[in-house]
């Protein structure tokens, strides 16, 4: 096992105003080629905290990465902590200090001497280019624990890590393989799921791990095996995972990471098929759960974000008599809107989204949480009701999910 | 100072499967009443790893919120390892175990006797009411240091902890005072910013901290005191704050975590001007902005997300000609999307986006990152255009904040 730590240095987390996002994409990554995350830590930007916690780190890992705290502005004091701890000098790197006057003059923007110094590096690292950025990553060795700073930009740190940090880890140290599967289900509870593989998870040999990992309607399970024949390993869990599949066979929408828009995608794609939305309450983050994938032009025609009613009416087609007589969250209202969004923008299928995401709008009848969702193709219109939270974000991912599901069992079925 | 370790319990976030949004917004909780959040840790679901943390944590905090672990499956072991912690047995608590029983009638779902164990919890802690979810919070005191154990589920755990936590802790210590002000800029650099406040910045007293948070073309400044007499650092801090805005203020588009769709939706709720988006490269994404906001609908009139050039052309009106002699990607499309969505959604304002997102579709004279907005109101229709980075997501989330800060700029000056 080569145990890996993952740190972020920033006051601006520890005071909760930006999320760490990097500790999950480096952990992914570092877990996939075999090393073992063993802890994440958000620290401040202070000399004397870092100093302790790089003592810390150096006992018990084997790699350290290190995301923030190398930004061009005076907050940042993590580079000459780093000289500090290693007991080095700085030096001026001269391809960082080109790459950096190339990034600005391609974006047409001055250069100042603090630009500038994001030059400057601890004398014993090796840099590491930063194809995004003008902070470069650093790499150092120290009594047998390599120690990589990058910056705390996301983006750029994702690239940095995938493109330069991982093959020079991998050619570093020779990690056993752990190897993850996952089947992905949607439209049951964690406990039904649980109770309904009992018998499965009992029999489990001790070195497979399982794990459940609920997430806005949907539950991944996870399997986990480490060691050094991968071809073992790999075949070991496939059999168990022919096993359990059988047990949930219909809410299993995909494995290993796939998601369910994915599938939705796929299916689509696979049966030559377009794709409109109208979407009320979910307000575009349907068809941005789509968008947000490259390729999604391929089937997906376009939407209807249809927030007042007379967009409803004008671009959708709802009648008036049902607005009035059944009102903009209705069975009804769902129906028009799904077949409406179909014919309007030229698709095979169409979704629709209607409800009351909160946190206010609610009435007795129709509390906060009640969503219609319907599908539309050229044989049937049928809708679906749900009562979800109090929760207007969690509202909408859910009804999103819920249309999905939808979506992925009728396709499945033609 | 009172020092606060939150800490995060799960196999799955090490992995990199499970994004840790609960540090964040749990620092955020904290810090805002006075408690200083000294560290993030994240560890595995594994007793020996939670012991030894346990064991660290009491000895520099005074408060530690644990999040994870308490699900009804196997792989969670948290309640019995803090059982094991602090020298004591379970118990089943009756007012928990009728909470889970309706809860589980409410959503017409089975009970497991999984479902029950959650109602087990340590003889030693007071139990916090979860609202939102079957798993309960535990609160448990050892020589003068708070332990704060909640489920791993972000709004179960966010409500517990604002409504729960957060007034009971107050109860228990009596926290400093510290006030953060923030100063949100968009459309500027960092480096830039830095630059232009620099003597400003250099004549700032010691006792105030200054911070840059740069976000998706937005940057963040952040000043930070702390004292007994919140009067008397409120006063020092707004009296920065004049100091510093007339040197940005073309920048400045709000204060303390304003949001620019925040910002836009007051401008147009101030004049009663409505709005309505039409999203090519953008997908949604823009219409999201508003939408998860509460009170969208004052002013949202709907969206169209015109994916393929058919929607342009057959919903918004872009002309056949203009597709063929400019293209898609082109100013003259986005001046007709502005101008057709207002039109055909019949609001006041309309603006759109277009544009070549990736990772592919770019081409010599379009690369990716290749990006056309518009702005239409009775009296103008205007385009601008970016060249923005390789990253599709980034360029979503750039494009969503050009196109707001045209907005901005055109409402202002309205």
């Amino acid at each position: 096992m080569i145990p890996a730590y993952i740190v972020a240095i920033g006051d601006e987390l520890l005071y909760g105003q930006t999320l760490n996002t990097n500790a999950h994409s480096l952990s992914k990554m570092l877990t996939d080629v075999g090393f073992k995350v063993i802890k994440h830590i958000s620290i401040a930007d202070e000399r004397q905290v870092i100093l302790d916690s790089f003592e810390e780190m150096a006992k018990v890992a084997k790699v350290v990465l290190i995301t923030g705290g190398l930004g061009p502005t005076k907050d940042d004091i993590t580079k000459k902590t780093f000289a500090e701890y290693f007991g080095v000098g700085m030096r001026r790197d001269e391809v960082v200090l080109k790459h950096i006057e190339e990034l600005f003059s391609s974006r047409g923007r001055m250069m100042t001497d603090m630009n500038k110094s994001q030059a400057d590096v601890p004398t014993n690292c090796k840099v590491i280019h930063n194809q995004y950025g003008t902070a470069p990553g650093m790499w150092f060795e120290k009594d047998g624990c390599i120690f990589v700073s990058m910056p705390g930009v996301p983006y750029e740190t994702e690239n940095m890590t995938k493109n330069e940090v991982i093959p020079r880890l991998l050619e570093f140290f020779k990690p056993p393989f752990i190897i993850h599967k996952k089947v992905e289900t949607i439209g049951v509870p964690e406990s039904i799921l649980a109770e309904t593989i009992e018998e499965w998870e009992n029999d489990l040999p001790s070195h497979i791990r399982l794990a459940y990992l609920p997430h806005l309607g949907k539950v991944t399970l996870r399997l986990t095996c480490e060691g050094d024949d991968k071809e073992k390993i790999d075949e070991e869990l496939d059999n168990q995972i022919k096993k359990v599949v059988p047990l949930i066979e219909k809410y299993v929408y995909g494995f290993d990471g796939e998601t369910i828009e994915g599938k939705v995608a796929d299916l689509l794609k696979e049966k030559n098929l377009t794709l409109a939305i109208a979407e009320s309450c979910t307000g575009g983050y349907a068809a941005r759960t789509f968008t947000q994938h490259e390729g999604a032009s391929d089937f997906f025609e376009g939407g209807i974000i249809a927030y007042s009613n007379d967009v409803k009416m004008k671009v959708l087609g709802v009648t008036l008599d049902t607005i009035i007589k059944h009102g903009a969250v209705s069975e009804q209202t769902a129906l028009e809107m799904a077949e409406g969004v179909r014919k309007t923008l030229g698709s095979k299928i169409g979704i629709a989204t209607t409800g009351v995401a909160g946190t206010g709008g609610g009435t007795p009848e129709k509390p906060v949480g009640t969503v219609w969702i319907a599908y539309s193709d050229e044989n049937e219109t049928v809708a679906k009701t749900y009562q979800l939270t109090k929760n207007r974000n969690l509202n909408i991912q859910l009804t999103t999910n819920a249309v999905l599901n939808l979506l992925r069992k009728k396709l499945t079925h033609m």
